[in-house]
């Protein structure tokens, strides 16, 4: 076995690990007897506690906030390629389990124990995200493993996610091997869509509102569906293909707006998915002006907070566009509101939709709190891989209702 | 209008209301002013600040610690069968636009505006709890609404909740009109329930656990399933009918164990589905002696923590009985643990997800957050409203899995 170099922690700083997380902060490091200095960004190492405990097998990037990122707490397993198959077959054995079509997330980061990798299958493409040094460093035997696991067609890689900078790391995309086609295509509840490969949003789809929009199904039938923030129109195609009678979706990207008339058209739905190109707090602007009047209104917009002192300013942002689409909603309407910031609380977005609610003097009541889909699993001793909400409210005028 | 009585707050005590809310504590009033025993259980009264600003009409009963509930923000609005009607065809519209069949829970109390009141429909019988003593004063005008909105054929008064004694109100089972049947059905995905009407848990059924009982398909195809605390077998049906190998209900009452075999025959799944009569506990522990093993398994006890200071005894009852549950699953192995105890967080209920999966050596992450269905809504302001648990995890046996 091969013999890795030693991180120290300092006396105590070993407890968020032994509770299940798996994250190394720089200032938990003992650095006077292992200087981070000293480590290769994405190096592996075995980490100890302040009494020469192993922890595990963890990888380092010592110019990162979080310094080092456990992969297993056996320190004789690595992350290698025989690793990488193990985890990748646990990962796939859930997803088949769930899901009719190879349409999945296949590997959720720190939840599907490969912390900083994230893998989107697309039927035969699979695009990775290696978003720490330590994925860049294994890129190879992650390409190897899955062709292994899941044998596909193509590879492409996304290595152009905005966390990188914090490793550190170069922003590219790339294919493994031989170039794949220019879009991917999607297959979901009985619904087809395509979006671009190497140009699209994160991975290119948002798996993630998967059950959300099964969700919102049950709310879309003879209903004028507004979705805000529509990138691919998945929310406006879902409603209209569940019987909404109109389906709205505003979207700033023009490239974005030809691909939601194109998905619209593929399902057959695009008599009743109206497109509409602009930014969304202009149209709730003039929707408003116009009387225009929703039945039901998804706002799924980008996280507005990025980093915890854009609370303030991002809470702001929430408030302003759900208010502004509660105010189109008739006098018993269905408002959807998502949230992908992790350092907004499910609990602060609903105070947030009560108080816009208030205002508006509309009474407002929580129907169904949504979350990711479970190919999206979260860790239960790291509270960071929950962050999408997703809250399904109804919101009424009766002045009088308490 | 008829002048009601003021029930005045002291300074400040108007925020919750102000903030949503519609409790209204004891130690809140003015007894200087408006004395509590001054009022008769049940009677309707303006609720001033104290000011004398008004904040709306409520009941009020004075021998409750919640002394009283608001019922409209609008002092002109009391509680009577027009405003019942209203409230009710608030109620039922989102209802019939959710649910197929007219089996539903038509008013969650405070969260359809109507505090201390639930009525559950079971196609052409309501069935009606009044918890409070301002409910149990409306009763009529209570029949009358359901009448002319809904036209029931039979209306069931369950006015045996628990809860009633806290309002120092008696326990009785009895029919508004002409007795109704001995047994009520339930449809829903599909599947036919009968339950007793007049001796059933609660209303008869666990309306609450509706999307719980579908998400559960999804695992359980080819799966052997265990259904602890099974009561009338709904999920343990629910999962031989969306393709388990087999389910098996454990349930301590001899009459439910009949009743889950009848409804087990009625669906046709009772080759599938296997009673056992006794304790979970007991069940749990001889299963591990004779090395039984599962895919999935159901834990929805009832409620352990009754009252805050049941805490720490009903969470060891909780990690008992969970654990138990998790040591009965394979290698990768699927847990549905719900808890409906008001007192227990969903954070708090994870944790000991945690604590015993790490006990017992697993991995485990969660794959589905559940929550109840959404003809029980939850009202924002207040907290209380939302009890439902259910947490879907995986639980995986890989030791080096961080």
């Amino acid at each position: 076995m091969q013999q890795r170099p030693v991180l120290r922690l300092k006396a105590g700083e070993e407890r968020r690990l032994r509770a299940g997380h798996l994250w190394i902060f720089s200032n938990e490091v003992d650095t006077g007897q292992t200087p981070l200095r000293g480590f290769a960004p994405g190096e592996q190492v075995t980490v100890e506690d302040a009494r020469g405990k192993s922890l595990g097998c963890a990888y380092v990037n010592p110019s990162s906030v979080i310094c080092a990122r456990l992969v297993s707490r056996d320190a004789q397993v690595g992350l290698d390629r025989s690793t990488l198959v193990h985890r990748l077959q646990i990962a796939l054995a859930m997803r088949e389990r769930l899901f009719p079509e190879p349409c999945y997330r296949l590997v959720h980061g720190e939840a599907d124990g490969l912390p900083g990798l994230v893998v989107d299958r697309f039927g035969d493409v699979c695009v990775v995200q290696p978003n720490t040094a330590g994925m860049e460093q294994v890129l190879d035997p992650i390409g190897e493993a899955l062709e292994r696991v899941v044998a596909p067609q193509h590879i492409l890689v996304r290595a152009d996610s905005p966390v990188r900078e914090r490793e550190g790391l170069e922003q590219r995309v790339t294919w493994l091997g031989e170039p794949g086609p220019a879009s991917l295509t999607v297959q979901e509840a009985g619904l087809t869509f395509e979006v671009p490969a190497e140009a699209g949003q994160k991975t290119g789809w948002y798996y993630d509102q998967r059950a959300n929009r099964r969700r919102l199904a049950a709310y879309a039938a003879d209903a004028r569906v507004l979705d805000a923030f529509a990138y691919s129109g998945a929310f406006a195609i879902a409603a209209a293909a569940a019987g909404a009678r109109e389906a709205v979706a505003v979207e700033s990207s023009p490239e974005a707006c030809d691909r939601i008339a194109a998905n619209a058209e593929r399902n057959g739905v695009d008599d009743r998915v109206t497109v509409i190109e602009g930014e969304v707090n202009d149209y709730l602007a003039a929707a408003r002006q116009e009387g225009e009047r929703y039945d039901v209104a998804v706002v799924d917009p980008p996280a507005f907070i990025k980093r915890r002192r854009d609370r303030r300013s991002g809470e702001r942002g929430y408030r302003k566009v759900n208010e502004a689409a509660l105010r189109l909603l008739g006098r018993d309407g269905v408002l959807l509101s998502c949230s992908c910031s992790a350092h907004l609380p499910e609990e602060r977005l609903s105070g947030i939709l009560l108080a816009a609610a208030r205002h508006l003097d509309r009474s407002l009541r929580t129907l169904e709190r949504g979350g990711p889909a479970p190919d999206h699993p979260t860790h239960p001793a790291i509270p960071e891989t929950a962050y999408l909400k997703a809250l399904f409210v109804r919101s009424v005028i009766a002045s009088s209702l308490p």
